[in-house]
């Protein structure tokens, strides 16, 4: 991409499409000034302009404040100045692109159809990522005529607050198109990690893997929905935020580190992945499980949770 | 327990004991002015009045300024007045207790031949707590004249910086040691749950579900010991920092909630569990993980991790 300026094109404007927006926007302030950004914003319905001016705000950093305009304010002026510009045509939104991240619908069928389009019009040093949290690399670029372009990067919702990006290249993604994306969000302060391909990626399957124990101990009676956020929240939450699991238990070991952890409590630690419950998507706890996470919360505030977040991740001393 | 003042007896005064009397101390730092509290510390260590004086400044918080005077000149203060009493005698420690939390040995023999002689010497209100991290109070409580008064406390470590205290009753523990032992840390300000015996209680096998999962992505070379830690410190540590699994992925769903979320993406969460690791302690993968978490990590400085989690908490806008 040009060292001048840069054409970040989205394609798709839904939650995590704005979230992206935001993101991408907040983190190039000094380029925006200097009017050396281009967002461009694909998507094909009908009130994409409306629904961006209003959603796209909310956002922003609350207390963001450029040139004197507030949030509100700030995107008309960027959706007035041709700064962002949004469109339905493909072909247009990738003409010129530096960037090109896809977060349209998660299915096989529009990703298999919608690359091939794509390399065919965009610059051929662009950069091609997908936002899936399932599909492949190695599937999506099926129909590509040249796969080793396409990579996916899977952000970890709501992506303009949440610093992780999972960076996952098929067997044939390029060296040049890996460091590429990893170097642009390392140098944007962002948590790029890049991974093998596995069903779920690694954030996911960490998290659903804790999930399902949760799940298996509030049907079993051992605790109910709200104890375990409780726990959560009060333990290892706290704890994970400063120092991962590998750092936690290494630490928990002394000076002998996570060999001599295991020594002293791997007979607990055996005992409860003995135990560990199997429950299943579908099965009979679902009805009692989503009973009580909906009277214990009804619907969730996630303004007031994204502020607390942004302000968990200041204190850990993490990127945001 | 008397309103006017309350003595804690704290059993084993190894590195738990003196995270819980230093969380004692800065909860009650009112009490302690008025010299309406009694900590024993009962230990049979030769040099436990030196240990105590080395180390439980440490625990304290960095900016603790009582009465003009920083966290070693309070502590030796504290000493010197009989505010802080050590002893090696059992029954001189338990007999004016209020409360009598043992943190000793994690063996079941230690634990079954204390409690029938602290049971002969206290108060017949004490409360009576265990903080062991795995043997049920059921079983401990096997030869006390009285089993009703037994309840596991289990603090997650380090006591004196995270609020959850696991309150784990056995069959027969009395409602009013239960509602009593709940009372104290409610009002504290702390995180008590509680919740039905279970091996390893609710945190620990929650989290070691997680950890399993994580030794089988390294193992198969998936991602490495040090990703795995920069993965959940930028995402669900943060996030269930601030709201705990089950509230995140009802807010996941939208306006759903929960059930939308398994709705949507209930085939990839399946398709994670379906593929769950499952390794187990004792096998190859130990090698190679020690190996790279030693290399990444070598001796972690757990004070610069606990500042950064109290700020942490704060921001989170849990007790702490």
């Amino acid at each position: 991409m040009s060292e001048h300026s840069i054409q970040i094109t989205l394609i798709g404007a839904g939650t995590i499409g704005l979230s992206l927006a935001a993101l991408h926007l907040s983190l190039s302030l000094d380029l925006i000034l200097e009017k050396r950004l281009n967002l461009m914003i694909c998507d094909t319905r009908p009130d994409a302009f409306e629904y961006v001016l209003q959603t796209l705000p909310k956002y922003l950093p609350p207390d963001l404040n450029v040139d004197g305009e507030e949030r509100e304010s700030f995107v008309r002026s960027l959706m007035m100045t041709d700064i962002i510009i949004i469109t339905s045509d493909l072909r247009a939104a990738v003409l010129a692109a530096d960037v090109i991240q896809e977060q349209g619908p998660e299915n096989l069928s529009f990703k298999i159809s919608l690359w091939p389009e794509v390399e065919r019009h965009c610059p051929p040093k662009a950069l091609l990522w997908t936002s899936t949290s399932g599909i492949l690399a190695s599937t999506q670029s099926l129909n590509m005529k040249n796969p080793s372009r396409l990579v996916v990067v899977h952000p970890y919702n709501p992506p303009h607050i949440m610093p992780l990006l999972e960076v996952v290249p098929s067997g044939v993604t390029s060296t040049d198109v890996i460091h590429r994306t990893m170097h642009f969000w390392e140098s944007r302060g962002r948590t790029p990690v890049l991974l093998k391909e596995t069903t779920g990626f690694v954030a996911n399957r960490l998290a659903f893997a804790l999930f399902r124990e949760a799940i298996h101990l509030v049907n079993e009676g051992v605790t109910s929905v709200e104890d375990v956020d409780k726990i959560v929240q009060s333990s290892m939450g706290p704890r994970w935020a400063v120092s991962g699991p590998f750092k936690s238990y290494h630490a928990g070991g002394g000076e002998g580190g996570l060999e001599a952890f295991f020594k002293n409590i791997g007979g607990t630690v055996q005992a409860c992945w003995d135990s560990n419950g199997k429950v299943n998507v579908g099965e009979p706890w679902e009805k009692e499980v989503f009973r009580q996470t909906k009277q214990a919360y009804g619907v969730v505030d996630t303004t007031n949770r994204d502020e607390k977040t942004r302000r968990v991740l200041e204190a850990a001393g993490s990127s945001v």
